[in-house]
């Protein structure tokens, strides 16, 4: 399963001398959400420029590239396109139209994507890609011609589009961050030790550029910032709020925090509420590196049984890698971990991962596992059984290829090879965000779409 | 610190369609031990040939590299070389002599390699580059004119030689494996699926190529692997076995075993051990990623202080990083290292890491800590302060560079912004690979070095 | 001064297995028209995909993107952009529209581009790129919608566009082939061995697949290929052709012939006529490589004079050449070429060049000449005084840069050391093609340009 | 056919800023002698260091690779090697020995290497390439420790190795240069503007850094530059000058001039021969490029028949260039050459190139002229016939592959498709460098070997 993007914008206004710095260094933060391409676009005293190309934000900017970029406001993204891997498709995507130009970064997904373009097609639109993001620039850009203003134009544009988009407009003098009515990405306000305002779709990036973190972005809110400062343009109302309860689990870095809620305390509950779900004799818990270990940290604390390193992950597999191709027993999930033999021989150990979708790997983990020692081997996952694709953003199999529409969780256990297996169950994803109320999407779970 | 090499060997003999995929796998996953070149040698039909190249092995070979290597025999290396760092240093090492071909691989480093390279220039020997393998090379092609025996001739090698090796050297028709009568550093048996034998410097090689640890080469042994299978051709006796403490602490991948030691285990106890030498009142223990985390949990078990995560590590950092060269918050160790603050705010905190060399990272890594909201920041350093360099072929700064040697632990404490700071006592570096008796090298704490 | 592009068309229906070869060999023989870009478009099955980078089609294109390309038909472009060089300019534009997606490629230049742009941006279009033929594909899909056939599409479009334009259009089933009805830049139509329908640019690109030349494209002639071969849809009249000249001084391949002349030949004849009007007393005539040798060549023949060569050129200087920054001798013309000293030594040189843009070059020629001996040099230039910038492709510096705006014949004389100076006259620009009637561009020589 | 090498020796003396710059545009010079790898080294206030890699020089070095070689005197090679194609052969050789370090590079090949080689490996030696140079250099390092000079070296080693060799040798203070008492490969004397000795192997890369030519290095001299200048410091005598025939032929640049004779002037004599051993009626005179042109030109001007360009060479064909494997009409030939058609059609055509080894180009490039419909080709090569290999550093294909041993000149002829051929006889090579004695090597046409 993949992410797809992460956004970045800082309203520098000249008190930073190379804004582009940090927008590398964002960009950096966030390189979990997408690893296809990163781009950073700038205003340089009204004039918006972009730099772009596939592949991780330390290999498409160099010191040269970062330096000449220039600009008092900068934007970035790193994307992750299922639909569309190519230059083409990689943000920001500056547009030129007849009041000049501007800049869209988006992250999430629109469900009627496909209407509107026909639509605007029928209308003579044209598009170079098939990325939501330069659909999204091309309606905004429309309704800038009749409108006072950016933001104006971008209200209207929400009316309009449907599903899930956080995402931050440039134009020559304003920065725009808009988060979808049910706010299914997260999007986050802060400000730099020089005083500037800049908005993050995760909240590690300020760390990563010393930033302040100041508030989230509301789903419904158009907030506007410029030389007046953070305001709120607009707040669309009447929608409940639906994140992305797979931020929490599985995409979003264990020490960002979302709407509130710290990642890793997420991923802890739902350990304890695992232990408490499926609870099992054994003499060690483990976690899958890397995001199954903070919920591996809750299952021992609410357990009592003592939490220990399971694998060592090799931190040397570069994009270049070769899997050699003789056949033998390393599979591709032995290339990258390693059990940690020493702590597993004889054990009964309780194996916690954050989802199954195909089955393969966890399957592959537990026979390196097996192979290592261990006397029984409990799979928990810190998620229920995943049943339904994701149309906000998040690449989810088909149906066909999800393991759980093929095989109820017994029939998984055995065909994984595990003692037991326990996912957890649908009512409790509330708490593991600490809420009663059902202020989250978990569509994939149960097929309740939030936006159909 | 860095370590200075790790190698391998595998006698194949035709068993294995292309052992050079082996050798690849075994250095990617003992890529921690040296990153600056990656080579591989192959015995073809009985001429020795090599591929080698600065940089990680999966930069240096690729699809094509690897199936043109062909051969029966192989063996491979990766180098970190403070000394010398051009390809001419880079290993194997192939020697033409006046018997045919030869090849040396070494992990170590010669205290009379100066010494030994005079008289042999003086007698008129020359070289290429400042290596040790190279002069190792030398010596053994010269004496295996006179020799009757590539063994023999190794045998004589190793009588002329001082200091740390753990070698592999391969002739046409086999393969040597030797360790230095001290045993300063590692060196493995193990045997692939196909009932080949195979040298490794760590056994999470073996792992890696699906092998079975078979035993220990034992310090001042000669091993020769050929179609009479894997025999003890000569055992140097008289010294007591040396083997780094710093393997243990350091160096090593924690789920490789080192003359039948786990190396996750040695730092578990050196954990424990400093909680009971250092005992504090806290709320949580966090080590510092990778290194630290065994040694966190074994001080969490031992003095009942939960175990949590207290960073988050970027996987993203790669050879092409620019580190921005504004001057803001973010220094190099916020690139890589975030606090994972809902675990650290408002909390006393215990910090493990493996050591502390110039002083500077563990300083930038507490104000992290603070700046996050830590109340307290205990220090722990699961080994004893250090003093002296190492001549064995761990890269230290010089003496005047490391900072035990110019504060007291009370002084450093303040230096690096701690509440308390405790370090490993050097009497119980035994306890923590599980003897009494002093069978390690711990020279660069207490100056006690084994060979002069 | 550069040339503005290659273009190149394959209906291939089917019948060649790999297109994208032809289009591959066809970019490098057309290469010398546009090194910033190269991009290969194929339609699959009624589906047009693109691959295209920054640089030469031998650093874009490798076996694997060639043969991933697949497809039946086939377009392909190099690029030389003056105005914006990056890869959303680079071309053939894919464009998505209502009506499914279409590509064009483009060499040449409107001269109503920010007219047309504008307006279009007033009523709604967008872009994202600043090349014409993003601007093309847009009115062309923005007729289409209301069109029959993209044939009267393209027609239409004609009717809106001014200025140079030969180029190529690929609908899912059809490929057109358009040059404007003035003829700036020759466009040529060709036959495979397979018996498919290509179009090119040049005529060199034929023979580099073994195709046979069938007829040039006639200016204002619309052609269409498809199911039922080669077809002219339409015809615009009423213009005078004005072929740009310079392709025949300067920017085509000697080996090309355009609408019925051969460009070497064209050369020998200015070389011919600059003979009868500049003629001088001397030893030798040698050519500037490579352009300036085949009229060296025709004014060795009509005045008797021997020809030899004066020089020889370095084929080794690569993109990634760099110039050494230390102040000496060496100059940006000397690493390049070098003066066969002993054809010049003690000689009166007549020495023939095809223009004279800012003179330094000329100088720095001139100069190289003489250290080698020459007693005389007499320049000879076989294209008129430049005067005038070229709204069509050409990218000529502004004209204060251009040293005949500047200087008198004599005075440049003088300023680059010449010992005699003489231009081709304007008057006989048509004898070098062969015509009386004025049916060629020459406006950068007369300011007469045939469309404002 | 290749040659194998180009030397160059620089003695700055610290009155060159940055010597390193000067090796680079001598190499790029002399590339076409060697575009395996390029490597310079230099002497840094007495330490000897050195830089080299694979590929051409522009693709070895850059600015940074440049300016950071830094130091006084400067050595530079580029490597052509049949033999052995790894860095680890490449040039220049750096020595350490007994005495310090000293650097070697070399242009020829010996005929007793592998005696030599033996011999010292018998005594010890060892050997990490294959190359002439790594032996040479071993040896010089060797005599050095038991003689009072560098130069005193290099003359005993002289007395022991044999065949060609002309070399740069430097030591920490002094350049010498050498040449094998046969004079096999060139080696000239100059000096820059600065008042610094340089030696080239050709005088092109003289030209290239703005340098005199002072005289040629004579066979069997020993020239030693130092602070007292460039002085012989010995000469062997008894040898008949073999300088290579070929040299003249085809390896080097027109624009070079070896032991007094200009190589255009000794292509335009062969060329002159040609017409009056060969003379034919016919319409046209063409070379194929680039060697062929000067002969052609001089066959031109004796037989009287119009010289005339009959092909243009694609200059874009560059390391990475695919050749598409699909099964057409384009042969590696017509890649890299188009015939220009308006010269050649209904022509009877000379066509002049340098050699015939393999005898499969020639045929290509036949088929290529009649296809543009040359009505009849008559073939001038201004060789003899080629019947036996060359131990002296000149790369020909074994005897078995050579055609002429297979086939007579009249079987040839049809063969590949001419309507005549002729070769320049064996009896008037000396003619082509204008001496009636013979002093050159033209052993590959005779087999009559100067050194056995």
């Amino acid at each position: 399963m993949h992410e797809e993007c992460g956004v970045f914008a800082l309203y520098g206004d000249g008190k930073i001398e190379n804004p582009a710095e940090y927008a590398y260094l964002a960009m950096f933060a966030m390189q979990h959400r997408g690893q296809q391409s990163s781009g950073i676009a700038v205003s340089n005293d009204g004039v918006i420029d972009c730099i772009k190309g596939m592949g991780l934000a330390s290999e498409v900017f160099d010191d040269e590239k970062l330096s000449k970029l220039g600009g008092q406001n900068v934007m970035a993204h790193v994307n992750y396109s299922a639909k569309d891997a190519n230059v083409l498709s990689a943000q920001p995507i500056v547009m030129r139209y007849g009041k000049g130009r501007l800049c869209v970064a988006n992250n999430g997904s629109l469900v009627n994507a496909k209407e509107l373009r026909n639509l605007l097609a029928q209308n003579g639109a044209m598009f170079r890609s098939n990325s939501d993001a330069e659909l999204i620039a091309q309606i905004i850009a429309k309704e800038r011609m009749f409108s006072h203003s950016i933001e104006e134009a971008v209200r209207i544009t929400c009316e309009n589009i449907k599903g899930a988009y956080s995402m931050v407009v440039m134009s020559p003098n304003k920065i725009v961050a808009v988060r979808d009515p049910h706010g299914f990405r997260p999007l986050a306000l802060g400000k730099t030790a020089e005083g500037c305002y800049v908005v993050v779709s995760e909240t590690c990036a300020l760390n990563a550029i010393g930033a302040d973190f100041v508030r989230d972005i509301e789903p419904g809110e158009i907030l506007v910032i410029d030389g007046n400062g953070a305001n709120t343009y607009y707040k669309h109302g009447g929608c409940k709020k639906s994140i992305c309860i797979f931020e929490y689990i599985y995409f979003a870095r264990p020490d960002s925090v979302m709407d509130g809620v710290s990642i890793h305390a997420a991923r802890d509950r739902a350990g304890r509420l695992l232990a408490r779900q499926h609870p099992v004799e054994a003499d060690i818990v483990i976690g899958v590196p890397d995001s199954g270990l903070d919920a591996a940290i809750g299952y021992s604390r609410e357990s009592g049984i003592e939490f220990g390193m399971g694998f060592v992950r090799n931190n040397y597999i570069g994009r270049t890698f070769i899997k050699p191709t003789q056949e033998q027993r390393a599979s591709s999930v032995s290339i990258k971990l390693n059990v940690l033999a020493e702590n597993i021989k004889g054990k009964r150990v309780v194996m916690v991962d954050d989802s199954i979708v195909r089955g393969t790997t966890c399957a592959d983990i537990i026979r390196l596992l097996k192979n290592a020692g261990a006397k029984e081997v409990h799979v928990r996952i810190s998620s229920p059984t995943i049943h339904y694709t994701c149309p906000y953003g998040t690449d989810i199999p088909t149906r066909e290829e999800l393991t759980s529409n093929k095989h109820s969780v017994q029939e998984l256990c055995e065909l994984i090879g595990a003692d037991s297996l326990g996912f957890l169950s649908k009512d409790s994803l509330g708490e593991i965000i600490g809420v009663c109320d059902k202020c989250y999407c978990d569509a994939c779970f149960t097929g309740d779409y939030p936006v159909e």
